[in-house]
């Protein structure tokens, strides 16, 4: 039997929710926030998020909230699944929250991909700026080639968490782990943002590719071209490009 | 106006046969030997090869070749276009030929991808065990994303050149390259011939879990740890990982 783990979901989006109920399917206890009162309706009166995730049955694990009543207590876990750009003014609207439940938080994860708009940081140094103190070293950031609506049919697919804390991936690993997504883990913080950020520039340029009629070969030279790029951008910015070697993924 | 420079193709298969028409059309004398009677007459009377290239016109800078009889004296390149399992004994097969020719030719290039088997040598390996002496410092590999019936209908894409031998590159780069065919220069020969080679099994993969149905994520799953693992592989076997920096394309 699974440990009842509760689990705190910030953002109510498209892959929030989705991550949410991946998570609930697993037997952990899932408090997901949303900031809309019809998106809260919705969830806890009809177990749909139509907005973002369709038809998608919202597992009863899931227990949604919002504004500031009916904080749910004890999350061992936090998740930021909050756009790039609200997500320094989500943390410093939760900032309490976190505070009241920090010796209980194992991990402080986030969803989101992107630069910071302004100050060009990377989401964990953002987060590191706002988080209070004792949070700092809990920081966890998930990437990959993770289309939501897929995740939720149950498609297989991975993903990696990167952290300069190995005590936070190894706790989080199993968790985050199912027979259809498997979870692998880094300590190359840098190389995992700036990948998950840039890697979005070349993805449109192969979408035009294909608008334009063109072929296998001009969106794989893209993508070619492209990875050689992001690589020389992320190894230029930090990114430890010699770690060939990642841990491995382990059975959820 | 370009130089009339001569090159000889040996396979007419759908690569080598394109290879050719690609080359033909930017004015460069073609000599493309096949193996097959049939396909010598029908390139010779119908500028066609049906049963590799379909309805592509050959270009009549394209004189192909068999047998023994009419070899075409005085190439500058010596392109290899056959399967890895034969590239072996087609060399021996030229061996006097290359050996008539050998202060003309300025690069022996490879356009097979694999191992050969048996041995289990890189491609460019078997050559140097087979090539003349003086031909085995002007061994190139060429290698890329390249569907041979896309970059017959002109559609953009890459491709890379790798050799130990700068000036073989620097002569080739121009030769091979066009508006519509862009060619990275590498001197990681070993990086190059074991990516090409071993994508092959991500590519089959990739094939089979479109063919069960999974999706994008699946797909990018298989892709991006294929990719880690073909990494580790080839730095393995000696390719170097460190080596971010390629030199840049030039136009042809």
């Amino acid at each position: 039997m699974k440990r009842k783990i509760n689990i705190t979901v910030i953002g109510a989006g498209s892959w929030g929710t989705t991550f949410s109920v991946m998570l609930a399917r697993k037997g952990y206890r899932i408090n997901l926030w949303t900031r809309r009162d019809v998106t809260y309706n919705e969830i806890k009166n009809s177990r749909r998020n139509t907005g973002y995730t369709g038809g998608l049955y919202i597992h009863e694990n899931v227990i949604p909230f919002t504004g500031g009543k009916n904080e749910p207590g004890s999350p061992e876990i936090i998740v930021f699944a909050v756009p790039s750009h609200v997500l320094r003014e989500t943390i410093i609207r939760f900032n309490n929250y976190l505070k009241e439940n920090i010796k209980n938080i194992k991990c402080v994860l986030n969803l989101a991909k992107g630069l910071e708009i302004g100050t060009n940081l990377r989401l964990s140094m953002t987060m590191e700026e706002c988080l209070p103190e004792n949070l700092k070293s809990k920081i966890c950031v998930l990437s990959g080639p993770n289309i939501a609506s897929e995740i939720a049919m149950g498609l297989p697919g991975v993903s990696v968490i990167a952290s300069n804390n190995k005590e936070v991936l190894k706790y989080m690993q199993p968790i985050l782990s199912s027979d259809k997504f498997r979870i692998y883990t880094n300590n190359d913080v840098i190389g995992v943002e700036i990948g998950g950020a840039v890697k979005n520039i070349i993805a449109i340029a192969a979408g035009i590719s294909d608008g334009l009629g063109y072929g296998a070969n001009t969106k794989a030279s893209l993508i070619t071209r492209g990875l050689h790029e992001l690589t020389k951008l992320g190894v230029k910015l930090g990114a430890n490009l010699k770690k060939v070697e990642i841990e491995t993924w382990v059975k959820g």
